[in-house]
């Protein structure tokens, strides 16, 4: 027994369910299953983790099914999404927000989950029965040649409601000092900005704010930024934490534009202090984070930390 | 002289503009302009049009000085972009908007213009002054090796006032008989899209909406579209009008989706009727269409018609 869980004795019980794309490789669920069963969890393969329908893990009767299954298993504590994609935006008119709120479950995932994690903060309102989390996938960050251990302690931990506080180095120096209040809440760039307008976005003032995104060149990142701006989004949280911006490309036509030209525009046109290097994104080390929660923001010289 | 213009003697005076992206080649624009001298028209190119600022066309205040300068140019009509790219959305907040409507200038362009041409729509509201034209790009459907003399033609006619109506060729048998009235409006889904939850979005009822795209994958035109459609945009509209949809790559993971089950959706999700083959989009045959005009469609069997 490792010692880690001697420590952590509470045992957790984690179905894996696919609401968006469909997994490419089916052994990549059950190596996560693996892994997390060598950490002492017990976990149960949802019955449609694996369907291929088009592009969709399923049709979207049976991703909302798998939704309404996993709610209604009482020997489950975590819903753990296999990986993201693109498919939850067709779901958001068709969930029941309610019962999977008072499920209790721990609902996990990431990127396209996002448009899950705000639609249900959106229509349940913050509250405890709200918070979902931002975590590993588990056929990317877990079932993974580039595996980092934190990665999986930190989700274990969180669900088990051991984690108070988690620390990131930051490389914005000018917001020394910060110590601010606010409910945590974002995801992924694109999917927070493709509720904008509807009534699946949460309308969070005083926030803390976090983002990330995969294969969005920086002039989207920066259009992404700008609606969310003119929308009045930005300037109304406290903070806003940027985690990993991968996988783009820059041509010769960019002349110098990247990433930096857009994190020093926005700062430039919103006072909202904006940190980098949050522990979020399409990488292998990822923070699991409770989004809809209540949260403190502290940050000593480079040292930023989250404490729940 | 052609015989086209004997039969339109108005001269018509174009400034050629780059208010988003730079142009790569300059000589494109030189190209451009003795294609529309050729045709009959006096041509000026805006002193800015080439300038190349990391991705853009000039600085912000570069490219807003070039709208300025249009507006006050009393020898100009018509002020021509040369491309799209990306650029406008950081421009929405400071541009003049009275002042440019009040020019009595007709705006011409397409794609990234779509945010110009709808925050105008959206700031002055619906009246003459506030129409503007998705047409041609001087540097991609003008000085191209694909053009189009039905694109020139239509811009041109468009510009003197003479054009009365439009058809084209619709795919879309169900809505035969259809005869509606309503502001006609839209352009490049994603620039329409980044609108949303703006003040730069116009609030249009009982509209005529076309949208097209380019460079988008199938998956991201259905998120935009629901995006729209759970914001009310697509329902509160009398017909939707589908231009172009290209430069994407199918892969073997999307298993048989691809644009027509996009539409096939849309259509299964929102009663307003969606009709296809507008010619409008990032292809070398397109109309001239007057953004903010009260305009009729009928369709007659596979044939569509827009009356001005």
């Amino acid at each position: 027994m490792p010692q880690k869980n001697d420590s952590s004795p509470e045992q957790l019980n984690i179905a894996l369910f696919s609401p968006s794309g469909a997994v490419q490789e089916a052994a990549r669920i059950r190596m996560a299953a693996k892994l997390l069963t060598q950490a002492g969890c017990t976990v149960k393969i949802d019955q449609s983790a694996a369907l291929k329908r088009m592009r969709f893990a399923g049709t979207d009767e049976e991703r909302i099914g798998a939704f309404n299954r996993i709610a209604e298993d009482k020997n489950v504590q975590v819903a753990l999404a296999t990986r993201g994609g693109y498919g939850l935006s067709r779901l958001l008119d068709q969930l029941d927000y309610k019962k999977l709120a008072a499920s209790g479950k721990k609902w996990v995932g990431m990127s396209d989950f996002t448009a899950f994690s705000l639609a249900m903060l959106a229509k349940i309102g913050p509250s405890k029965e709200a918070i979902t989390y931002s975590g590993p996938q588990a056929t990317a960050q877990l079932a993974s040649a580039e595996f980092d251990e934190v990665t999986l302690n930190c989700f274990l931990e969180t669900m088990r409601g051991q984690l108070e506080a988690v620390g990131f180095k930051t490389d914005s120096s000018h917001v020394d000092g910060l110590d601010v209040k606010g409910i945590l809440w974002g995801g992924n760039l694109a999917m927070l900005t493709s509720l904008l307008g509807t009534a699946y976005l949460p309308k969070i003032k005083g926030g803390i704010l976090f983002l990330e995104d995969v294969g969005e060149h920086p002039y989207r990142i920066e259009r992404m930024l700008l609606q969310l701006l003119y929308a009045g989004v930005l300037q109304a949280q406290k903070a806003i934490l940027l985690g990993h911006f991968t996988a783009f490309k820059l041509t010769p036509n960019d002349r110098g534009y990247k990433l930096k030209t857009v994190i020093d525009y926005i700062r430039a046109h919103c006072k909202v202090p904006i940190l980098t290097g949050l522990p979020a994104g399409h990488v292998p080390t990822v923070l699991t984070l409770p989004i809809g929660q209540k949260t403190q923001l502290l940050v000593e010289g480079r040292n930023a930390f989250l404490v729940f």
